[in-house]
């Protein structure tokens, strides 16, 4: 199985895509630099649960949501 | 509304409790010291994501579930 930071990164970008938000204009909304979104979405980065509601905000999904499935 | 450190940290104390478990021997089954246990219960620390699913792997609930209502 996938880990769960390589899920939880095609998650993100699932949404952000669904959302017609580039990898700029989503860290913008997050405030976070584009290579930190970039990261995550790759699986390659560790985001804290701070973060992780931050990426879930600018999303407009709950947490739970955000992890729907995983 | 509290933040999401602290209703996450209540949630991880309610489940732990619901189990039986003390700090310690939950901390045991996470890999985690048991301070820092106490440190996610009370808010105070903000664990990742890699942390987050550890510690749902140790409650026995996945991570959506985790997180479900807060």
């Amino acid at each position: 199985m996938k880990s769960l930071s390589i899920r939880f990164g095609e998650r993100i970008r699932e949404l952000r895509k669904e959302r017609g938000l580039s990898q700029e204009g989503f860290a913008d909304l997050c405030g976070f630099d584009r290579t930190y979104i970039s990261g995550i979405e790759r699986g390659l980065r560790n985001p804290s649960l701070i973060a992780i509601g931050a990426l879930a905000k600018a999303l407009k999904v709950s947490v739970e949501e955000l992890f729907s499935g995983l």
